[in-house]
């Protein structure tokens, strides 16, 4: 298991993150980790490596796009001085395209998506030990579904950008594809963006799979 | 309009007719008839034929199957003494199967859900003036998706059902097939089965089409 | 249908149009633009003209003289870039008269109405494509019946004024006069203000007529 | 003063007299009176004529025609073993013909308003030592708006009514007349139907007045 | 009627008199002017005066001693520019020596409490038509109970103040006196100070008494 | 103490014995036992004597005057089979009488009061090892007001009767009559009725006092 | 994984099985498994076995004991018809003789523990494939202290009666015991007894490895 | 009793003391000393000792450890101008070391501990007539548990602290650990950290034994 011991792990992102989270700070008692794949990866660390002491904290934020994210990232990233970063964003950058088509503004096209996520890893890559990038999914079986396919754009930068910069890549759209052979969309997903308990362990394996996590 | 004058319509299906109306009858002052395209039915029969002075009742009951319709058709629809009736129903003898896939009494399949649609049709078309029978539809633009596919075997039923019985049909299927053209189906609705208003205007737009309604 | 396609169209007013909508801007997914008649012109246009991609923004707000109106004109409208504007204003200042007899610093008089309405109308003229007046009304079919009498007076102001800057008038009180041979005002309205979904009908179709849609 | 002394008066009627009242019986500490005219009654009573110790019940029930209070009449009013009874009845037998107009079950039209209210005081006037009669009333001033105009048609039956049976009369329409020659009804009711404190006081300074109130 | 007519009158006090008031400012629609003696005496005012169009104000504050209503008796009172003011305060300077014995800072003794409306009323009184002033009292029929006791000496500073500025006086005491005969303390108030609409009444029509209203 | 050891207590009375206890039984955890004196009664015997493990149960019942305890006797006090039982009740059967002049049908008389309480005390002082009567009080000093004057009348009572019977008596009044020379009534109660915990610190002490408890 | 392939489990237990699952019978859409270690056994079968379609339900219910639980066995397991059913009771059994010593009644002592275990594994083991029977723990790293003492010795009878039924054995005593020494009892739980989300993943790992799944 | 006459007594502390005490000074009617051990210590000296005249405030705050109480020392203690002041102080100091192992930057070790309850006092003590201090406990019976342990090296602290000072000692410890041989932990506390009314008369009792109070 790569992270280490006695690591520090700041996990960013939207709604499937945050997950009411607690304010400001995603972590502690009670339920402050809310109730996403990120309390999931929390206990599981702490089931299989109880000795790791590894420290979660869950800084997502609901509605956040990328652009959202980068406005942030100083107080709600590096002033937490992580050990590790993990990145699951891109979702509400698609969806604005296709839930808010008139109100462009909203939407974050893939070229901005590229860029801001090129320069927040790059420069977070220095500050911290590693960054973990996951990609936005969509719970959608056929790759042809107009939204599917933009999504899995952003899959791409999100592929590329982890390759260019050597980061750990955690491919969610790969892992719910394989889900979805078996069950449907709609029996973990409401809007088959938001997952449910099932669909956020999908993300919490393949998260601690991609660290080389020993079940 | 084919309604005539001074005519009770009992409107009844699942949740996308119901939309909060009131109980035990879904009519009244203050939002009694609910806010699916019933209400706008109603609205829109008293702003263009104002002197027809139609009557309209909301029967619709969230989470409906034909299954569960069939149980309180003679409280909830013949008591109230109809002229019409339309019924909107399958959306939900669909869904089950799809999201609930383990629970198999849950699920009402093709067979059962023509039989008891063609009982129910054929007791009431002698009882009232007219049946208007309601394509349950999927907003998935994609003919091949799985739920889409299954709800256009329901939707075949219903036209078959229709056809045999001389009830006025209304294809709600196509109606969002068109719009679909123009606007994604995350644009008007959450889960691609309850519509905003947009999507409830199509519906009533479309019924109402349906009984020579002159815009 | 003169709106054009692709256009702005903010549409302002007091709690008439307001209705509930998303503060601080009336757009977006869930209800965001309240349950007035707004939301109906929305829907409509989406209906029938699907292509056009009109975007709708309510500005409207609860209590609203033209007195308010023109404090927010520059923050709620002009900052917005409409191409297209709507008000429905007028209401408030007439029932200020009569339900707060004893309060005259909350009534505005006619001059003052017509003052201001011609300034806001006058420089805006300028700013956009095009701007609709709705008259102010009274669900009271009595032309003589005092409170009605006096919102006449207001609504010949906005005749006037729209008249004399060349904006579209929809005339409402003569649509519900209209309805009002058929239907009494008690079963739209609980005080012959606030319209129901009837009568947001009625003036979301004045609304449309005065645009030349076609329906 | 023509109650005498320690009796009991039960008030009955519709919304306009229940205003919030305890139930089953709306008598006793804490605002039980609920916050129409029978408080204001017994306050009234209390302040200027302590020493008479009239005991009064609120027994108004929301939305009640006379039929609605026929079938109570027994366990509601007789069963309290009252020494006075006042009845204000007939505005929802009205307004419902008004703000219904398509749900004709609901209407209670003047011959079987006559013949029930008849009945009624028949009965009860030989059980108690008087039957106090209010007119129901219409906060509007001109007499020929349509439901004035029925409204005035229930009046005059219970005008005769009272006279028929020896009834003490209340005029309510009457009072209220004289109040709107001063102030608009909007300034005293949302609706024209359910009065503020002022028109509380209006009701209950008439209802104290036919009792030869001493002011 | 001493008040004339088209004045502003502004009543100020305590709890007793607040009782829900609307803030900032006690005045207008909806039960604005609260449940309290105030609303009592407008609602008494338009039913007896309605010529009068007195304009009625409440802007009592709960909890306050006569040291809090002299820091907000500018914006609270004068800012207003009434034509008359009535103050009704002393209850809280007296029970707080009753009820927090171990509180000193939060009792206001005699002197300060003479001193204090002392300088209100003169200076009010050069500002205003006149000064309307209520002595303080308490449900408390023995004159020589404790608290009874000390609300007296706040009471007769109430009267000699009255006299030494020429305001009109009101001497709630007195009228609470009679009406004690007649009913116990417990049968109108919970605690003694409180009054419900029977003692409510009390105070208005010792108010409007004072001001020679004529029943 | 005379209790004895592992002895269970049933302690009954109105809404001051009762105080938000758990229902059916009052006994548990999460303060099933209320808050008034017997939660106090329970950690001072806990406290003091841990070893004597005595079982408290609270079995007061807010609004109750001796007719309505007694109707419940059998249920909710001998079918829990208590050793000991206590008795604080009166207070309801005296304040209807001074609350509620005009409904004599709840105001409990001396005579009844004393009959009732001589049969519950003889049936039960059978069956238990003791039964504990408290008087009724009024947190009122001046034994001539009148409700006080009462309430004493009605301690006599159970001075009497406990006597006859040979029960364990606590004199409240008494108690509250000290305490009343050092603080005022209004310091610890809002109605002179509802002690606050310094006033149910009295109860309970005096309760034990009267069962030689040794602090 | 020996649970094979469609089969139904039925989970029963008390609260810490129960989690505010749905009422009546806790399986579904939308949480109705609750948050306890039933929804991650759900994801975690539907994650490493999603071809497996086993089908979960939660029949937990807070405060059972094994006497409660024997009397809605019928009810609330049988006549759902499992394949496999798992039992996790005993904690109140045992808890109570701790935080109630007072209330003998409400303790199930471990000769009535064992008796009942006996009869429900018994009876229930020859309508199902198979009983899996977890262990009551406590998480007290001290086997010393009192509570964790006797709870032990309810363990033991669980371990017992699974060997002489041939149940499957989860020991999740054992279990937190080892997790003990990682981190202390405080940080995975308030009270000792219910496990946040962290112990709710060591119930559910500890359950699935003892049916042999491999992750 | 050594706290003399008339004097104030400012108690400050954490959840234990603070529980629900009123905002921003834990003093006055209705609950204002919140539900702790304060409110006892208030009501057994105004019992006992009704002419002391103690004026008691609660100035505890749920989650604080003494670096916490430390920043607030000046507003909330001195300010308020106490002629004696009791902390009780250090279980959240140890609690966080417990409960949230990876966030050390919570954790409160002992030489902080010692050093700031060393300067508050120092200082404090030669501003008021006495400082009582009292030791953080844990209800845990077993010294060798680890947190007990550690809580029992906090009370050490106090203990020398008292000492060296000069203050008052209250050993709430050793007073839970008499307590715990009677009744365990489980029935007076959820956490073993609060305690119900039984162990928070336990600590108000310590208190005032530890001020000779007189029982």
């Amino acid at each position: 298991m790569v992270l280490g011991k006695e690591k520090k792990l700041v996990m960013t992102g939207d709604s499937i993150t945050d997950f009411e989270r607690k304010r400001p700070v995603g972590e502690g008692l009670f339920e402050a980790m809310g109730h996403s794949y990120v309390a999931l990866v929390d206990a599981f660390l702490k089931n299989w490596y109880p000795a790791s002491r590894i420290r979660i904290v869950n800084m997502g934020n609901s509605g956040d796009t990328i652009r959202d994210l980068k406005k942030r990232w100083h107080s709600d990233v590096l002033d937490l001085n992580p050990d590790w970063v993990s990145i699951l964003i891109g979702v509400n950058d698609v969806w604005r395209q296709f839930d808010s088509p008139l109100r462009p503004e909203e939407h974050v096209y893939p070229e901005e998506y590229r860029e801001t996520l090129d320069q927040l890893v790059q420069f977070t890559r220095k500050e911290v030990e590693g960054v973990i990038l996951l990609t936005p999914f969509y719970m959608e079986p056929n790759p042809g579904e107009p939204m599917r396919k933009m999504m899995d754009r952003y899959g791409t930068i999100v592929r590329e950008t982890a390759k260019k910069h050597e980061c750990i890549l955690v491919d969610l759209q790969e892992r719910f594809n394989e889900y979805l052979q078996h069950y449907s969309a709609q029996s973990i997903s409401w809007d088959r963006i938001h997952p449910d308990i099932v669909g956020n362990t999908i993300i919490a394996r393949a998260f601690l799979d991609a660290l080389d996590f020993e079940w």
